[in-house]
């Protein structure tokens, strides 16, 4: 597996477990910043192992991710999927259904930033998430 | 020097040499998101050299610190000197007159979360900078 160093995280700590009604194999939420000033957003490090990914779902307000760690991927619907690395920041607009996670041989840490709340939807399809080449 | 690897960056690029008129030394920054939506905050990452540090300055908002390398200094007038490390978390309160750098012998990186406007004002005091002790 790729970045194995990043089981035990890096710079945040890993966190616990996410929420398994929503995450397919697994993955680590630690939240960084929840005061209610002076941002309008909530900041959480998000830890895939090799394989895990959230399922489809959507933001009202909107998610800004930061990738830094590993090897990943985001898709919106309809969309191929986009392979991410260490660096890249995703723009995600408000209401669009989408996923995001680790490759299948990496693993993956963003920080995702969340002004609002989240509309969590059904699994991706295994057969589609099998056939992504990272 | 200590954590000399950040020299070359690790997560975000290292950027461009920080506005002179505000720091002391060599420090970096690189805008990592200005986009209008969906945060109330640009985003930028920010690396100090050994020795390097801001000027006295506050923020008319607030700003948010996410530390993701290295060990430096925050301090707010009036009280002590803390010492950062990889992971640590500071919100800045707005109007408070502060600033944060490097330690004397490590490189030092965070991202800077800045919801609005910041005032610059005079040099850290280089022998008050010089005692403090990592």
């Amino acid at each position: 597996m790729k970045n194995e160093h990043l089981r035990n995280s890096t710079v945040f700590p890993l966190g616990q477990k996410a929420d398994a009604a929503n995450f397919i194999g697994d993955a680590y939420l630690q939240m960084v910043f929840t005061d209610p000033e002076p941002l309008n957003t909530a900041i959480g490090n998000v830890t895939f192992a090799p394989g895990a990914r959230n399922n489809w779902h959507s933001h009202n307000v909107g998610q800004v991710l930061l990738v830094t760690g590993g090897e990943g991927w985001y898709q919106e619907e309809g969309k191929p999927a986009q392979l991410l690395k260490s660096g890249d920041v995703i723009n995600i607009p408000p209401q669009v259904k989408h996923w995001h996670g680790a490759t299948k041989d990496s693993w993956f840490v963003h920080l995702a930033l969340t002004p609002g709340e989240t509309v969590w939807l059904e699994a991706v399809d295994e057969e589609a998430y099998s056939k992504l080449q990272g």
